[in-house]
This record gives structure tokens, sequence and C-alpha cells, in this order.
């Protein structure tokens, strides 16, 4: 159930087309997820959003890939995305995150977000070692 | 500004001065940071969140130091705890996070954001090769 | 699945009766959906709720009701509400709000997390020029 | 600094007066916070807001007084408004709350943000048992 | 659906054995609800979860067991945790939250999220006289 | 007070020259906001980001650019951006918002997260009629 119509044969679009052809070739995998499937509705939203995801996610870059996966999952799960948090736990298991390394970074969100949720109750005030800004 | 009375003299409590402790001890530094001089209020909650935070963040495990501490910040982010992102932020850079890095996880961080509000605006369904579940 | 129990004939409460009628009145349409089926089980709560988005929604005002669907919608986005996400979805469209506006809406909303999330993490100060406030 | 300006003498507009003479009537007191004072730039909004605190917080009702305000500070919490966590713990010390309580409640919030987390990112099913559903 | 696998037998290990035989005996019931089944594909999780969840929650403390059901319950509103959502209103049930309860319960819940946002939205200045801070 | 350093000459790069001229000559004003001068920290995300504002906010479209950004700001509300509130309240002044206007967005923003939080509190099941997947 979605607030989308999902397109029946969405690749009759070109545009629609080249982005899964390029989801396929960059995943090397024959499978498109949900997420691009209804995101076709809308060619340009599709190129756009994969685009960004690729670029992002899919190059060699500072962070490795999989911690990049790991973080994704972080805010997803922060942001209560039920589709986000599956589709990043598959993710970050596809780029080589342990049984371990998950309960692990259930344990760092969980805990983050206690402290967090603490840190704003109380209101407490900046340390004045932490500021970075020189104007 | 805070919602507490922070103690003139927190250490004057053995329970205070125990965590205190440990705390330079295990990050072999002598500054303590305002989370732990106003939690100084009510020991208990005072041992408990350093004991979970040691145990968490300060010990060997699965994931690496900063990695953890990335999560952890990713998260601070998204809950939108200031304090939280700034101590973070800190200790991340203090565990190597470089220039490069620390963008990376803002470009990280925010495109994850995007597409969790997209996904849920679009309410798409799971797909079926998500499921772990046995049951 | 719900928290509450949906009672089986909630019209035979004449203040549930009146609250119904009047929406179906207001929507010039016999269909009740499931917000107000539920909350019938507290008429006081029933009766103020349906009151302010009758008021605030259904009147005539300063912002034209196509645009307070697509804010109220943007809200509900952001606040992870299935179900709210649902119903203002259809209600925006029933308002007129066509599928381009759609699929800028969630270009919107989901840019908007990005840089709230980009902004968060760099805890920017205030412009002074923002400064509206004259105490 | 606020997105709002306040207004200098708001009690010369008599929808105002009667709403902040309310105000110090129902608290018993001449003190009227910030949030009434900037309201005021719209009188409509400060009726309606105040007249919902005040049948919500103020009126005797099945849940005593100074748990209401505990609920009310706990979401604030959640929701992340500085301004609400602080005259929110505030109304709930003057309503009783002692420091214990308030170290508590902070403790019972936090723990709560860190299973919302972990439940959050396992994606568990709901157990039969918690529907309360008869549809 | 979940992002972890469900163990057949999770009782075989003597740790989770543990864990779920406390559990048992703390409530003074055989059920074990699925968070708890869950966790058990991770042990040290599952025992420093459950010792959590016991020490705040069910013991003697300074605020009444269904108050801090209630409480847990606001948060997980809050956070938009379907499944705490429905497992803490059972449990604030079990405590003795009476449906009038409940319904006052949302309206506090909804209430407070609305001024939440209303304040957010202002971004009112502090009252010097919410400020508890002696540093 | 950021989590960044801000450059003291940041236009001597040529690439945020560049960026930085583009924005003057878009909005017809020598005036650049701290979140593009702190972004200049990391040229990339500077480009990128200022490319995806521009592309979804200042271009002609589907949607007016005054509802636009009263849009943004409904969501900067929910996220609690400070920043973002600030700056986004001033962009839709900019546009055209009347103090009517404002007041009454606050009034939507306000009451779509009260029912937001309701409707999370009884997690009622969806009405059939909202289904758009044809899948």
């Amino acid at each position: 159930m979605s607030t989308l119509v999902k397109k029946d044969d969405p690749e009759s679009d070109p545009r629609v087309k080249a982005v899964f052809d390029d989801i396929r070739a960059t995943r090397k995998s024959d499978f498109i997820n949900n997420i691009w499937r209804y995101l076709a509705f809308d060619p340009q939203l599709l190129e756009n959003t994969w685009g960004e995801i690729k670029s992002v996610m899919a190059c060699e870059s500072a962070i490795d890939g999989q911690t990049k996966e790991m973080i994704y999952l972080a805010v997803s799960i922060a942001n209560a995305c039920s589709y986000c948090v599956h589709s990043h736990t598959a993710a970050a298991k596809a780029r080589g995150m342990t049984d371990a390394q998950h309960a692990e970074l259930l344990a760092i969100v969980s805990l983050a977000a206690k402290t967090n949720h603490l840190v704003t109750g109380m209101q407490i005030p900046l340390d004045e070692v932490f500021d970075c800004d020189q104007s």
C-alpha cells in the first residue's frame, strides 16, 4: 500500500530504463528494489536520487563502503524509516557487516539515542573546548 | 542555562570522584566535560551512564573506535542534540576522523535523511528479499 | 491492530453521531475514515480533534486549502506517521494536488530534511539578519 | 532571537489582556512567560493555545497534575524542544516533582529512547497479544 | 519481517535461558514477547537490555510503576516506535492505566507535540526564571 | 560555535567564488548567509548543496515559490533545526508570506504534529480507500 501508483512497465520510459540499467551494472545484480520501481513515477526525481546515491555511496572515497552503509543505517533507524532500515541493513551486510558488528551497531545507535535524550533533558551548556569556530 | 543545578564541588562525593577518576584514566586527560559534571547531581545515573559509555565505546570490539564515534555522531545529528553533535564531532576527530571524512559523513547523514523522508512520503512496501525473519 | 478497542456501533452515542454527521456534511461524503472511528472511544477527544481540524483546515483562511493540506502532509512525513501520510496525501489530491506537484512536494520535503541534517551537523551560528525580535 | 516580532505593549489588545489575566488568575502568579508574550502576535492562536493548555493541564482529571507535567516534559525532551524542556521542568517542579523523581524521569526517558531505537533497528513483528482491535 | 534471524530454540543458550527465566519470574507470567526473543541473537545485548529495563522499570523507586510506564509510552509515541507503543500501552494497562487515563495521556502527548512544534516555529528566547544553572 | 572552522577568505578558492557569485546573481543580493560560508570548507559539498537548492527552490515549477518555502519551513520546524527555521521563515517572508499566513502556517504545523502523535499513539489501521498501489 503506497501513496503512489507503481507503473506496470516502468522501463518503457527510456529515462527510467537508463537508470535501471545503471543500477544493475553498478550493483552487478538484476534485482531492482522497490524504492526505484516507485520512484519511476517521476523520471527526474528517479535520476536525481539515483545519481546522488551512486555518487555518495558507490564511489571510492575517504570512508570505506561498509562504514558508509553503517552510518546510513544508523540515521535511518533514528529517523524511524522502516523500509530504509531493511534496505540498508541488507546493504551493510552485503558490504561485509558481520553479525557481531550488527549487534554492536544496534548497541551504539541505541546508546546514542539514550544520551541524546538525557542531554536534551538536562539542557547542559557547551564546553568551550568544543568550539571550532574562528569567527 | 540548564534544568539542573551544577554542584560546586562534585568530587566531594566519593562515588562521583570514582567516576571522574575513571574518566581521566580511560581518556588519559584531566578534562571532564559538562555532561559528566551535570550528571553528578545523581551519582547512580552518573555511574550507569559512564559505565555503559565506557563498555560500548572505549573497549576493543568488532567495530573500530573511529567508526563507532562516527555512528554515534550520525545518530546525534538525526536526533538534533546540539551538545552531542559537538562532543561526538570532537571525539571522532580525536580518534582520527579527517576533514575529508567529516565532510563525507555530513554528506552521508544528510543524504540518508533525504531518502528517509522520500521513502516515508511514498510509503513503499518492503521487498521480500529483505526478510531475515524465519518465524 | 490498534492500541484501542474500536466500538461496534459508535453512532449509538449521540455525541459521536453529531461529530460523524458534521464530518459527512463538511466533506459532502458518507465516508468516515478510521481516525474518527477509533477516536470515538472518547467522545470529548473526538469532538475536540474534529473541531480543531475543521476550524484550521476546512474554513476559508489566509492560505488556500490545497496548500494547507500540502503543509500538513509535509509535517506528517517528517514525523513519520504512516496513517497521516496516507490520509493527507489523499486529502491534498482531493483538493487539487497534481502528480507533478506531488513529485515536487516529495523533492522539497526530502531536500529540507537533507539540509536540516546538514545544518544540525555543522552547528552554524544564526545570521544577525534573521533576527525579528525587538526585545 | 525569534522569528516573530514581540509586541511592546501586548495587553493594549483586549483579547490579549483577557488571556493574560486568565493566566495570572489560573496560576496565581503575575509572571507571564515568553510563549504567551510571543503568541500575542496573533490573538486567535493565543486564545486557542491557552484554552487548550488550561483545559488539558490545569483542570481536575483522571491523571494528577504532577504526572501530567512529567508526561508533557517527556514528550518535549523526545521532540528536542529546548524552551519546552525548560518550561515544563519548571512546571513539574512547581507541582511537586522532587530531585529524585527528576533523575528517575531522565532515566526512564533515555531508556525509552534507547529501546525505541533498538526495536526500530530490529524491525520486530508485533505480538498478537497486543491486539486490542476488534474490527 | 525483521532485520534479524529469530533463533528456533533460543533457550538452548544458557545465558538466554537465564534472562528468560528472570523475565518470567519478575513478571509472574510465562509469556515472553518478541523484543526478548529477537534480542536473543546476541546474549550480551539481551542481558544488558533486560538488566536495565528491570532496574529502571520493575524496582521500587521514587515514581510509581504506572506513571513510569505512562512516561515510557509517551516517549515511544514521540519517537514513532510502533512495537514500543503497543508493548508499553499493554504494560501501562497491566499496571492500572484506565481507559480515561489512556485517553488523557493521548491528549497530553498530542498537545505537547503541538506546542513543541509551535515553540520551535517561533524560536522564542528562554525566560531567565527557568535558569537552574549556578555556573 | 560550530563543529567546523569557517575560512577567513573563502572566495580565494575559485570554486567557492563561483558558487557565491551564483548565489548573489540568483538572489539579486550581496548577502551570503552562514550556511554557505560554512559549507565553503568543502567545495564539492557546497556546489552540490547549492545546485540542488537552486534547482528545486529557485526555478519555475509546478508549485509557486512562496508555497515551496512554506513547505520547506514546515519540515524544518518538524525536524527541530533552529537555523533552518530562521532562514526559511525569512525566505518565505521574502517571497510574500504575510503575518496572517505565518500565524496560520504555525497553526497547521502544530495541529499536524498533534494528530501525528495522536494517531501514532492509537496505531490505527489504514483505510483501504487510501491504497494507490496497483501491485
